[in-house]
């Protein structure tokens, strides 16, 4: 049998962090890798009650074929939390925030045409852009994000002019790092003096560890962004809720993408989080996340002082989210101290894999969230005995 | 702000159905138009109880992000159910067999390739190519499917040559009917000379009346299909659940697309199926599933054959599944038939919205599942009370 594959499927490529991941499956390993929220965090007793409400009093409907739009109620709740003035008729229920990017990809790529991203950026955004096979082009970036003087220059004009920003500016991953007010507001002003859309993405901005981020770029122009939320980091990940919020002018495109992409997002899981949510229940429950989160980052940061002394490495403070980014001294690969790091018990993910352009070999990525406080400082103290290997190795 | 679409959207649209669905909110109408199995087959208890175990005894791993794959379990217990030998490692769990078709475009179909279809055929499949823009050629089928002649002129060779076959021969979505042994073993065998691959769905397979339909195009040759299958009509569509199989050879590439698509199907219903599972509970559920529709079958021949005497309307006699197919006099129009047929209190989905070529305006798709037996006989007798005005229309 001879299988004709699409040319598009050249540009798909297994994730690099999944092969990261198998490594982590090794016994005793402490895994600093993946983006997993703690399971501790997930309201499993709350969510047994809300699968047997759904059931005992709406168990056909919840079962059967539904509106690719989403559940009434639950869009309207998505409307209703989100810090802006949104129609609940632009709400789109999505099948995790990740389809919320398949989507936008279908209805705004073309082959060829030009999408920019931070430097670096969600590797999992680059992953669904692939198969419309953009021209992805990293927009130089600094620690508050993308640098408004270089996305002028990149932005271009008529034909060439690129599709949307792609930006991720609450905790991002990998960095970790947060936009300022002044950014966003010289961002948002920029990308509509430009006519340039912006595609937001907004998992973490719940995760706040002090105070809340500074209001989304959606929120100053509604108009001129795609904004994507989800339930995965406030609820739990494993009944793949997510959404998206979109003007007029192209939510009919996305909604046809969405039906011919899965008809409908589960109508049982959208219940459950209808009904978990009864009560004020986020309120209650996303403080308790930011609490255990804030506590493993500062155990990260105290461990990263005491282990990494003297060892010429850097890092960020992240003010809310999973994630902290780190940069090696000169010289060092983080995939060469991957592989001393997984001999010593510690996974993490080498920063390379988040750039669309020219990577930084130096840097990696560490979850703060999945690890216990204890496992970070065991782990933290392997990845200093790592770098000590891998420097004792480029001296000899 | 200046959006700018790509150029595959203009090939995306609304649903017909979609829109056919929204004149059955009207109260009081009977609907044969959906195809939304019967709420009464939903095991809504077992599912209570299986929900309740899994968040017991697995709450945090159902609630967290998981391989891209599916669930173990869930893969072995597909693999397990089908009638030929398959890995496990060869299937893939997808949100719906919606998503298989998604897949399956996304690496398969190069815009401008040709992809084969039956005459008429599922209209989702037709808006799940649709974004990667195949050129769609509708295979000339009479009542056992696609005619095996057509098949080998319309295959095309070298870089012309289809990239796939696409079809449903257990009764068929739209038309109920079913590919016959001989032409099952006619259609892979010159499917094989040609090295055309054939996409085989069969979400309606296990909903037989009589006899079990012969053995799926997949079983004789699995090196040279991929088959989809679902959940939906044996257990409950609202879970979105279903499933792929595809040889070695593209399998990576189907993976690939569906991590990017939606990361992973939501592992809490993948688990909830299992346990549902349990003790060969579909072994005593499906047997219900199927005593009821042919009840409703049975009811709708009766009706027809009452109310449609002397009116030159013909039908056919499912053996299986949810859909009839009928055909109005020479000269008629279903879709001028729709509108006064809605005014007597019935809908239906007239055949036009299933065909990727020329259409038959004769024909009309007509559901004998979501309706009661008594609903049904409300509402032929008003679709024979529209086709009398429509004659009479079309006589003055």
């Amino acid at each position: 049998m001879s299988w004709t594959l699409a040319t598009r499927t050249e540009k798909m490529n297994p994730s690099v962090i999944r092969e990261i991941l198998k490594l982590t499956e090794k016994p005793g390993i402490v895994s600093l890798a993946g983006g997993l929220p703690s399971p501790r965090t997930f309201p499993v007793d709350d969510f047994a009650r809300a699968c047997a409400a759904v059931l005992q009093h709406d168990g056909a409907a919840s079962l059967q074929y539904a509106a690719s739009e989403g559940y009434g109620p639950l869009r309207e709740a998505v409307a209703a939390q989100l810090p802006w003035d949104v129609d609940p008729a632009q709400v789109l229920i999505t099948t995790g925030s990740q389809q919320g990017l398949d989507l936008v990809a279908k209805v705004l790529i073309d082959p060829g045409s030009r999408v920019l991203v931070e430097t670096p950026t969600y590797l999992g955004a680059l992953q669904a852009f692939a198969p419309m096979e953009p021209v992805v082009q990293s927009v130089p970036s600094d620690d508050e994000g993308v640098q408004i003087d270089a996305l002028a220059r990149l932005a271009g004009s008529g034909t060439d002019k690129a599709r949307f920003l792609y930006v991720l500016p609450n905790f991002q991953n990998p960095t970790g790092r947060t936009m300022s007010e002044a950014r966003r507001a010289a961002l948002v002003e920029t990308a509509a003096e430009l006519g340039l859309p912006l595609l937001e993405d907004n998992p973490y901005g719940e995760l706040w560890f002090d105070a809340p981020p500074p209001a989304p770029l959606t929120a100053r122009n509604p108009a001129g962004c795609i904004y994507l939320g989800s339930f995965s980091k406030v609820l739990a990940p494993g009944l793949r809720l997510g959404y998206l919020v979109a003007p007029p002018e192209i939510f009919p495109k996305l909604l046809q993408a969405k039906q011919a992409a899965d008809l409908h997002t589960p109508g049982f899981n959208q219940r459950m989080v209808v009904e978990v949510m009864q009560g004020g229940f986020l309120h209650r429950h996303v403080p308790t996340i930011r609490t255990l989160y804030r506590l493993q980052r500062d155990a990260m940061l105290a461990a990263l002082e005491r282990e990494m002394d003297g060892l010429d490495v850097q890092w960020n403070r992240p003010v809310g989210g999973m994630f902290l980014w780190l940069r090696l001294p000169e010289g060092m690969d983080a995939s060469a101290l991957l592989a001393l790091a997984v001999e010593r018990n510690v996974a993490f993910v080498p920063g390379a894999a988040f750039y669309a352009g020219q990577a930084d070999p130096r840097t990696l990525r560490l979850s703060f969230v999945t690890a216990s406080s204890a496992q970070i400082d065991t782990g933290i103290a392997a990845l200093a005995d790592a770098v000590r290997a891998l420097q004792e190795r480029s001296t000899l």
